[in-house]
C-alpha cells in the first residue's frame, strides 16, 4: 500500500504553476517501476473489498458512492488508469462514462445535462474520461463557447460538485499532467505501430499547437474549482507506473474514509437455517 | 485455450432434459480445477486482445459487438462469470446491464423497452445479467403475465434476437445449470458468513418451491429459442471454475470467428511524422 502521503503532496488549487511541476517526477514514492508496481496490485485486493464493501451497504439504503473525474493532454493514460487501477475491482461495482464531442441533443441541453445522466449510482466506482470540465477546458482554448458563457461554468460547477458531496459521492479530480515532449514521444509511437494506428488522427498534432492555452484553461479551472469537498490532483504522468500508483492511492483513501462495514442481517439467522434446511 | 469442442457439447435446444444434465460435470475438460483455472488464465490476454481489436474496428465503422446473456438460478454464479472471465476484458471494453426487478416505468412499457436500452454499442462486450427471457421465466412461473402473454414473447423474442444478430451482434445465451441441493448448500453458506449476510433474502428459501416449475420454464424457453444464430448452451455450474471456464472458451470463440485485424490507418503515416516532428 502506497503512502497516503501522496495525496497531500499532489493536492492543487489557487497559486498552481503547472510549468514548474516536473511530470517525471514520483512525488511521494522513492521507488522504482517494479516497485510501484508491485505497490499497486499488493492494494487491488483491499480496493476490490472495500468496493464489494460500497456495494453491499448501497443495498441497504447507504447512497455512498466515488466519482473519479480524469481529465489530461491526449496520450497521458486516462485509458490506462481506467484498466490498471480500476480493473481490479468487479465490473459490475465500476460505472465508466467517457464524455467525447457532444452530439447534437446533448448540445442542445445544458452543459451538465449529459454528465449528470452518468453520475455513479449508489455503492459504485464511477470514472469520467473527461467530464463537465470539457465544458471549461476546449471550449475555453478552442472558443467553442463565449469566454462570457465559459465564465459563468465555474460556479456552476462548484454547485454541481457541492451538491454531488453532499449526496454521499466521494468526488476526486485528477489532471494528469505530461510534458508537451512527452506527448510528442508517444504519439510518435502510436505513429510507429500499425496495431496503434487507430489511435491516432491528424488533429493530435494540430492540438499541439494550443498546448499553453490549454495549460493555462487547467490552471484557470483548478483554482477556481479545488475545494475542500471536491479537491483537484495533478499527477506527474510521464512515467505511467507512478500515475497508475498515485491514483490508486487516492481511490484507496477514498474508499477507506467511508469506514465501511458488513450490513448486519435484517433477518433471524437461526430462523432462516432452520427454513431452508426444510427445502 | 479450451478446447472448443465445449461449445457443441453444450449446445441445447429441442428435446433438451435439463433433468438428465449432471450439473457437477465437466463436459469436453479431463483437467481438475487448478488446471481449468490455469486455461482461463492462459486464455485472458487474447480475449482482452480481440475485445480491442474489435473496438478499434468500430471507431472506423464495424458493427459488430458480442451480447453474452446469462441466466440462472439464484446462487449459480452469474456475478462470477463477470468478475473471472470479462474482468480481464479492459473495463471500458464491457457493458453490463443487470436487469432486476422493472421498475414502474419500465413495467408500462413493451418487455424489450428496457433491454433495448442497454445493448452494447459497436465494439463492446455487452453482458446481461438476467435478460428479456425473465419474461418468459419468472412470469411464467409465478403468473406475473398471462400464460397468453407469455406465449406471445417466444416469436417476439425470435424476431427480436434475429434483428441482433443481423445488426453484427454475436449473441451468446448461456444458462448457468446448478442442482437444487448445490444452491441449498450456497444458501446455506450465505447464512453461516456474516460478510454474506447481505446476498441473502429470506425470498431465496421462499423461491425454491418453484425449482421445478423454473425448470420446465426454462426448458420451453431453450426449446423455443435456440436458434443457429442464436444459439442457448446449458453449462453445468455446481463447479464454478468449470462454467467460468466454459463461458470464456464461448466467448473466445465468438471474439475469434470475427477475424479481426487491426484497422488501416486512413492518413499518410510519413506525412504526419513529419508534422508531428515540426511542433
Amino acid at each position: 500500500m502506497a503512502d497516503l502521503h501522496i495525496k497531500s503532496l499532489l493536492r492543487a488549487g489557487p497559486g498552481i504553476d503547472l510549468s514548474k511541476i516536473d511530470t517525471s517526477a514520483t512525488p511521494g514514492f522513492e521507488g522504482d517501476k517494479d516497485a510501484g508496481a508491485e505497490l499497486l496490485a499488493a492494494g487491488a485486493d483491499e480496493v476490490a473489498g472495500l468496493q464489494e464493501q460500497l456495494f453491499a451497504a448501497s443495498r441497504f439504503g447507504d447512497t455512498r458512492s466515488v466519482l473519479l473525474v480524469l481529465q489530461a493532454m491526449d496520450t497521458a493514460g486516462k485509458g490506462g488508469i481506467v484498466r490498471h487501477v480500476v480493473g481490479s475491482v468487479d465490473p459490475q461495482g465500476v460505472s465508466i462514462a467517457a464524455f467525447k464531442r457532444p452530439t447534437p441533443e446533448e448540445e442542445a441541453h445544458d452543459f451538465l445535462w449529459r454528465i449528470r445522466k452518468r453520475l455513479p449510482a449508489p455503492g459504485l466506482i464511477g470514472v469520467f474520461d473527461r467530464s463537465h470540465y470539457e465544458a471549461v477546458l476546449i471550449h475555453r482554448v478552442r472558443g467553442l463557447s463565449t469566454l462570457e458563457e465559459v465564465e459563468g461554468r465555474y460556479p456552476v460547477i462548484l454547485d454541481f460538485e457541492k451538491e454531488l458531496v453532499a449526496a454521499g459521492t466521494n468526488v476526486i479530480k485528477v489532471m494528469l499532467h505530461i510534458s508537451r515532449d512527452e506527448q510528442k514521444a508517444r504519439l510518435a509511437e502510436r505513429l510507429e505501430r500499425p496495431d496503434k494506428h487507430w489511435k491516432y488522427s491528424p488533429g493530435d498534432v494540430d492540438e499541439r499547437a494550443y498546448w499553453d492555452a490549454y495549460m493555462d484553461a487547467y490552471r484557470v479551472a483548478i483554482e477556481r474549482t479545488s475545494t475542500d469537498d471536491a479537491p483537484w490532483y495533478v499527477v506527474p504522468a510521464d512515467r505511467k507506473w507512478y500515475a497508475r500508483l498515485a491514483v490508486h492511492t487516492l481511490l484507496l483513501d477514498a474508499l477507506r474514509s467511508f469506514d465501511l462495514e458488513w450490513p448486519k442481517a435484517e433477518f433471524d439467522v437461526e430462523v432462516e437455517k432452520k427454513r431452508l434446511a426444510a427445502t
